[in-house]
């Protein structure tokens, strides 16, 4: 079997590129976007729903998994693709996000980080060793390693203090990988937040070790479009070339576009989800509309007409917002449909303009 | 097109027979169970999972549809079937059990009924016309009357009176049906709560009018298991021979069992997704199981090993359980998926057996 990544086309007119990663689970043609699927499921649209809304890879979640089923009791039930049922390739993150996100109370020492669960206040400690053998122990196709991602707004000295111990957690992510011999991926990410020279350092540092591939940390945490897509178009090119690009968590279009054309490579986002649960779906030229709206109640279109998702071949968008406003499950599945197979065609599209 | 009901074969043993009941949306082959979809839309399961797990009709709500979204919009949208993309029959629920359960607020006169909607506390007016003129609009297939389902342990005398009120009704209803000259069919429907000279008196009645099929109301609404099946069984052969017979409100597998015996063709219940949305399966034996329990935790057995259903053919109890307590909107879906089919295989099953 075929390993590794190919850069396949650039493009002339953009950073953009067109690629293949192999991964246990088969490639995945790059630029991807890949919905989230935070406890071991996409809210609301089941495995058939997603490879028919042409997802090629999901994101799962190491930090909500760990503490709910489990890590182990996965495992037992052979790996997280046979408990969830999805035969094509996964990513999951690290959880670094989570702690330090979700967790009003942590404490981080030099060799790792001990939490309270969200869920029953349990204590929990993720060291870059045992974030790793949950992965392993999920079978995920591609891991992630222990970070702190700092918040939007920290002092630069925080932001280098936290950058420091995230270098030192991946440098011993990357050495305890080389020693497991395992075909499961594993990414290195910088962080370093809205401070050019810090992203410079930690480019530096993080690209010393052998990853699969390189992603961006510490965007899409509340800074303002403008600092994103700086730093988007400033790192994205540092890394290195032959390798995957990530850029975590981003999802809007005009972020996609940025992104991909800065030399992006794979990208995850829970909004489409999100939004759909709350009524809102992408229509054309990229607007996001709550279809809880008076003016849809008699309106016969699909969303987005011409739209080639099963929600839009299918239903008005008199009948959905109907099922939003009588609280009907339905609703959230419909959209989330929609909303994912928009930025998937969106990606698409783009994949197969570079050149 | 064929038109009407036959009944294909009796069974030796039982009172049980197999029938076709044509409708303007094809036939369908009876004993059937319908699952509910109250709001035009079965909780949680699109048509096409309802295609997929074998509905051949499904239930809707006259009330809940005149009051939300309003039977002119669905009307405008090209009735029922095209608004929520379902193309085989509908039965539609008259909205007199929904009147007298869901309200406190109603006042009943000789020719209909004023109340409250639950939604907004606007006040609404039934009578046996307008029921029939939402239905109309709707576009259902099959059509029920108004009437007045009397609470159980009322009081005999009330339920003489309730019974009386319910008689004329569906005499004005069936009446105003002629006029209209529309494929819909209209069933009557008796009434006569537990006491079984008020329910011959029903049938007497009733079966005074050339409706399309007859159904027993005022069943599952409390009343212990031992005054449902006398109920059933001895109303059931009173209804004409050569017409559909329709038990309201029934869901449980040993109540259809009984129900077919006595010779009865069509069944409805919500039971199937709210067990579902509670985390409740049918397994074998017609036990019904949380599978929130601990002892499901680790287990890699479909929720019935041997079931057909989308669900059994892919997920193990350990995954369901953890999507129930990881809160995630798939859950209702694959149990509501299980519990319809258990349900609807074990009437096909029954069906095939009558002879």
């Amino acid at each position: 079997m075929n390993h590794g990544f190919s850069v396949l086309k650039t493009d002339k007119k953009s950073k953009a590129r067109r690629g293949r990663l192999w991964t246990p689970h088969g490639y995945i043609d790059t630029p991807v976007f890949m919905p989230v699927g935070t406890q071991a499921a996409v809210k609301g649209v089941l495995p058939d729903q997603l490879v028919s809304l042409g997802s090629q890879i999901i994101l799962s979640n190491t930090y909500h998994l760990a503490l709910r089923p489990g890590s182990e009791l996965i495992q037992a039930a052979g790996g997280l693709h046979a408990f969830m049922q999805w035969d094509r390739p996964i990513l999951t993150d690290s959880g670094g996000y989570q702690v330090f996100s979700l967790q009003s109370q942590r404490t981080i020492d030099a060799d790792g980080v001990v939490f309270k669960s969200h869920l029953d206040g349990s204590r929990h400690r993720f060291t870059p060793q045992t974030v790793v053998d949950h992965q392993v122990r999920l079978g995920s196709d591609i891991m992630m390693p222990l970070d702190i991602c700092t918040p939007y707004g920290a002092t630069k000295a925080q932001t280098a203090a936290d950058m420091a111990i995230t270098h030192r957690w991946e440098a011993d992510a990357a050495r305890y990988w080389h020693t497991l011999n395992t075909d499961q991926l594993l990414f290195g990410l910088v962080q370093g937040g809205m401070y050019d020279d810090l992203r410079q350092e930690s480019v530096a540092a993080i690209t010393q070790h052998a990853f699969s591939g390189f992603a961006i940390g510490g965007v899409s945490v509340g800074e303002p479009m403008a600092d994103m897509h700086r730093i988007i178009e400033t790192v994205t090119p540092q890394l290195p070339p032959d390798k995957p690009r990530y850029i975590m968590g981003i999802g809007l279009p005009e972020n996609l576009e940025v992104a991909i054309r800065s030399g992006a490579d794979m990208f995850d986002c829970v909004l489409p989800t999100r939004l759909a649960r709350h009524g809102q779906v992408f229509m054309a030229g990229h607007q996001r509309v709550s279809l809880k709206q008076a003016r849809f109640k008699l309106d016969p279109e699909p969303i987005q007409p011409g739209c080639d998702c099963y929600t839009c071949m299918r239903f008005s968008r008199g009948y959905l917002r109907h099922l939003i406003h009588a609280r009907e499950l339905s609703a959230a599945t419909l959209l989330s449909i929609h909303n994912l197979r928009y930025l998937i065609r969106l990606v698409d599209t783009i994949r197969n303009q570079i050149g």
